[in-house]
């Protein structure tokens, strides 16, 4: 194998690969980055096996040459020292050849680096998809579904499931659930598919915060295949593979009350800058945890107490209470987490109780659910 | 105590007198902030009782009231919850006033915290200093006198002498050394103090560092003041205290070659790439060595070696080499902490000898010094 290739072409893309690359895998061969250097292009490939990501570089591009294959072959290098060496290379190209026993010659400008490569036919093969289960959608569209929905997921491992986001297809409708059965996310999309097609995934969180981060904030399509145990991303020159989560989701939409006892709606920011004040001084026993009260005068007040350290009172302006008076204690953190989520100016948050799960949505956008149980105080 | 003052220069205050409050001090105390309100303006107080920052808001500025006193007194306020309320108020203006029992308001439009402060009786005091020897350094110098020279105090605290920079006075000039007896940096400035003065102290390393951080980067002068046990650094409305360090330093004069077998001339920023480079390969047993080795014409060869990963060879042309042939091993991380003291664009490095200390000095400025011990590996 031995290539000319532009540097910031290949730091773009060893970049993007390295984020699949964990240093803590229990199989040696996955530390490294396999390079495959065919006659069209070179393909970099980095895993933990729960994530897969291949990066394609085309020899030409919009007519430009960007590398110069003399002869084609593969090898795995280790992903850290390779990633850092060619983040520091002095020139804009870079030569990269394999000798014998898998030493690889990195050169550029008057450095030369030679390190030692792995065979990469050791290295393990990427899952087989047969695209059964196409769809596309635009990749802003797609980073907004994740992250709307993700920091719901739950951080523990007691029910696994939970770590995932579900993901539902149904009457051509893409919708998202994450919940740590403490809130809930939720988030809906029309998409371009068989009404008769419905389908379910749950997909590990941290695969989606991954894949969030390497694509680019375009409107260009994302691929998307679903197969027994895999989920394929496919966007321009990068394929994204994660396993699937096994398990039967929870059933959540029993969960999400659909009438209300009372009503608010509320400048979205300042509300959060209020939650936000309180939530300094909700420390101690109970963590992090708010009251809300509805006073005359459409006067919503915020306050929080911690005996040890004093205690803080807001009030804040609501454009409309309707219903019952209420006072509510929930997670500060769980309501900014919902808060910063959802899009728009103006929200409306409907309880059924002091005791109940309460719901906010945005005035401007009913796509978007977030659900929160509050916390026994009152 | 009661003012009201102006949210920003409140925020930034309390953010510089913080920089000497620790969370891990055992005198439960002083993890508080200090506040005076006087006729005049406030003061606020933080200290670790190793630094002590006291910085004083005046009434008014320019003409512009900054602070409304309504009455004087003081407190001495949690300084974590009360930085990070100060930080998120909703209004340009802060109320804060002290009622029974130490309870302390602190108002900002709608929004009403109640903190459980201390007595300011009980407040250590901060060392009182009788203002014998004074000298004044523009701002910009001093932090250019630490950054050249606090990077190589020693982290270890077998001899705590070497934690701190050796600041020594004699013939109307201040000479800054630092060294961890692996590496040594030293920097003069000319300063205006009587000829016959002489002195010296060494400063805790960790106080400089501070120290810098809340100096802004105007040329306007610093008053140092040393007495017996403390440093005082006076810049406008802010007083640095620090204690200085017991012990005599070592003598490290002697240390310094006076004359050299090896010189060679090299442009800074090319050589600290290469360097940086080759220390991407210099990891494994012994702990980031280099070599550095002259060629003919003018080139010098940078490598590294380590079996199991690879190794790296890279020229560069110096603009001259003067004296013995030579090959030498140092530490990466040492030579680019010099480079990066170093101003100007061309150094000069002086070597008596692959076993001596060498010296890298600026081309164009002979007032900084910066001087490595060799490693054995050739």
């Amino acid at each position: 194998m031995k290539f000319i290739i532009q540097r910031d072409r290949l730091i773009d893309t060893v970049q993007d690969v390295m984020k699949a690359i964990s240093s803590r895998t229990t199989i040696p061969i996955l530390t490294g980055i396999k390079i495959i250097a065919s006659e069209d292009g070179v393909t970099f490939t980095g895993s933990d096996s729960d994530i897969s990501i291949e990066s394609f570089i085309p020899k030409e591009e919009d007519g430009n040459e960007i590398i110069d294959i003399k002869q084609s072959g593969g090898i795995v290098l280790n992903a850290k020292f390779f990633g850092e060496i060619v983040r520091k290379l002095p020139m804009d190209t870079v030569e990269i050849e394999v000798l014998n026993h898998h030493q690889t010659i990195i050169r550029s400008g008057k450095a030369e680096f030679n390190l030692n490569g792995q065979d990469h036919d050791e290295y393990p093969h990427l899952p087989q998809i047969s695209e059964e289960h196409v769809f596309s959608i635009p990749t802003d569209l797609l980073k907004t579904l994740i992250r709307q929905t993700v920091f719901a997921v739950s951080t523990s491992e007691t029910r696994p499931i939970l770590t995932g986001v579900n993901w539902q297809i149904a009457d051509s409708v893409l919708t998202c659930t994450a919940t740590d059965s403490h809130r809930l996310a939720m988030r809906t999309a029309p998409i371009d598919i068989d009404p008769t097609v419905s389908y379910i995934a749950v997909i590990p969180g941290k695969s989606l915060i991954e894949l969030s981060k390497i694509l680019d904030d375009s409107n260009e399509p994302v691929e998307i295949v679903f197969t027994e145990n895999q989920i394929l991303f496919k966007s321009k020159n990068i394929l994204f593979f994660s396993r699937r989560l096994e398990g039967n989701y929870p059933d959540t939409s029993r969960l999400i009350p659909t009438e209300s006892k009372t009503e608010l709606v509320l400048h979205a920011r300042d509300f959060l800058h209020a939650i936000d004040r309180a939530s300094l001084l909700a420390r101690g026993e109970r963590n992090n945890v708010v009251k809300l009260a509805t006073l005359e005068e459409k006067i919503i007040e915020i306050s929080s107490h911690t005996p040890e350290i004093g205690n803080v009172i807001e009030e804040i302006q609501s454009q409309s209470i309707e219903g019952e008076e209420l006072k509510i204690s929930f997670s500060a953190k769980y309501m900014m987490d919902a808060l910063k989520a959802l899009e728009g100016t103006n929200i409306t948050i409907s309880f059924t109780g002091a005791m109940r799960p309460f719901i906010i949505r945005s005035v401007e956008d009913s796509s978007i659910l977030q659900l929160i149980l509050p916390v026994r105080t009152f």
